[in-house]
């Protein structure tokens, strides 16, 4: 990972040390901490966010909540396990890696038989979460980096950096491993309000790859798309249905419509991790909403008079709108039904 | 207009009196002054803004400068107006009324022939403009009304109400005046990025009048469009060529794109002095370019690293996404280049 100098999250024995990126790009702050509540809190503030880095702080978190249980029954420490799960669980609804992830981390305490066996079983799981997720987007960047051509101008949204993914990334991974082939490649940012991961986020990530960025709100990559300025858009995914149908942060369906409007290629990258074959459509997928001051407040700054407010996190995109899905796994193409059968 | 009790712009006999728009919702501040370069500071600032109430200001302005100049002779009195005029025409760009006030303006200097006579008459044609612009969109917006069911959930984009306009309002006239004929409306306000006119300025005019609204960020439309949970779409006009092409504030297009995907109608309302019959196409319409503290600051606060950013203040809507153009001479459908031809 050469052009990468920073992690967001890293298992310390018995702690883990997150990068806090709500305070990013002005602070580079780091938490340590060794409870699992500190986690479930840093997922649920966004501290570490971005579906893959999701997953692996949630199987980090379990880990650290069985160091935290005192039992020698294994029945008594399996139910204490089941509240810390619940309570990682429940802190964001959308991304399917978070899921993903307990459902390995379950999978592991329920094989074991010795209480001290399983907690050491848990943390090799946890870090092998982490090490899969971070080869996922290795591979899955380089292989994206082919749709891209020398001199391109990419469209993103929101963050799917080193920041979101613990790899490479995810939409960034690919535009990253372009740049680092040697290919010319510009970048037109999406602010992603509310929380301006776009702005905070993946400004700041593509100055650390040397890779020209310019900064737009939202409502302004309709105008560039129309007046053919990109060449493609490249985004990230918080799951994957079966058919195809992609929830990625809010907004992103807007920027499908608007490039298959004026014919500009649209391509999900996303580990088989965020595939959730389980759901055959996107209608199926959990949509959160997020409290209104994320709307009103920008980092702290009243905006608005005091009012009702919708703040869903996520959209779905449905797969008609979408070129390609680009996997650790291989490209997919329509039909994507096959195409996800076939990887999963 | 029995439900507004504010006024963006007056004009006290050799003062215009100024609602600081920039200043909104959380303060409401009033700017005085008989100097033109205070107007025009304030038209390029966006203390006032909106296409028909630029058009106000720009006139007033231009009064103002008259009065100012100390000469009897008519040639050089014509002379410094010029020099005047020119100020107010380089402020910004791309509303048609502006320049439209500002034809009306120089047509009177240039009929009259003793000096205090003209000042007279610039004072007047002004107050008259005024009142025209007013005088629309009470007309407009009544007509608009008609095409408003009871029930209707409406999505606005960017501010045009009576703020934006010195009379009922554009959009915003359209969505009061039928909620005033009893008509049970909600509203879904885009907040607008960069400058948050919807968030600041939309949800405050919709709260004076009692009218039931959802702010939500520009990148939340297309999720609401595409669950059906809006009935039509109306945005106002800064400029409309001769073939109904519109610009409008940055983000209008990608609105209307959503919408036609989503098969909801999008009206644009505007004024017939936002019409520009000289220009083809919308492709000949200048737009805007803003500085880029405006994208990386929000109300002062620094959200983004330092870094490159495009801000184009405007996008244009291409026809054929427009289900109708309300004015106050009538609502216009396609072919629009008849029936634009028709009214101006």
């Amino acid at each position: 990972m050469s052009k990468i100098s920073y992690l967001p999250i890293e298992w310390l024995c018995n702690r883990v040390k997150i990068l806090d990126q709500t305070r990013l790009p002005q602070e580079e702050v780091y938490l340590e901490s060794s409870s699992y509540q500190d986690v479930a809190s840093a997922i649920k503030e966004l501290k570490i966010r971005g579906a893959p880095a999701i997953g692996v702080a949630a199987a980090y978190a379990i880990a650290l909540g069985a160091l935290e249980i005192k039992t020698n029954s294994t029945k008594d420490f399996r139910e204490k396990l089941k509240k810390i799960t619940k309570t990682i669980a429940a802190t964001r609804p959308t991304a399917r890696n978070l899921f993903q992830a307990i459902e390995r981390m379950n999978k592991v305490a329920e094989a074991g038989k010795e209480v001290e066996r399983i907690k050491k079983a848990l943390v090799k799981e946890a870090v092998r979460i982490h090490r899969a997720e971070a080869e996922a987007t290795e591979k899955l960047s380089r292989l994206g980096a082919g749709l891209i051509q020398d001199g391109f101008t990419i469209l993103t949204h929101c963050n799917t950096g080193p920041l979101a993914t613990t790899g490479y990334g995810t939409a960034l991974g690919v535009i990253i491993r372009a740049s680092e082939q040697g290919k010319k490649v510009k970048v037109f940012a999406d602010e992603t309000r509310p929380l301006l991961q776009g702005a905070r986020l993946t400004v700041w990530e593509l100055q650390k790859a040397n890779i020209p960025v310019t900064l737009i709100t939202d409502s302004m990559a309709g105008y560039f798309l129309n007046r053919g300025e990109i060449d493609c858009v490249i985004v990230g995914a918080d799951r994957i249905a079966a058919n195809g149908d992609t929830a990625n942060k809010i907004g992103t369906y807007s920027v499908a419509v608007l490039a298959k409007e004026n014919k500009v290629p649209f391509y999900v990258a996303a580990p088989t991790t965020t595939i959730d074959p389980s759901l055959k459509t996107g209608s199926e997928i959990p949509i959160e909403q997020r409290k209104a001051e994320e709307v009103t407040h920008i980092r702290g700054v009243c905006i608005a008079p005091d009012c009702d407010v919708a703040n869903p996190a996520f959209d779905v995109t449905p797969h008609k709108y979408i070129t390609a899905i680009i996997t650790e796994r291989g490209i997919i193409r329509k039909p994507y039904g096959v195409g996800i059968k076939g990887i999963t």
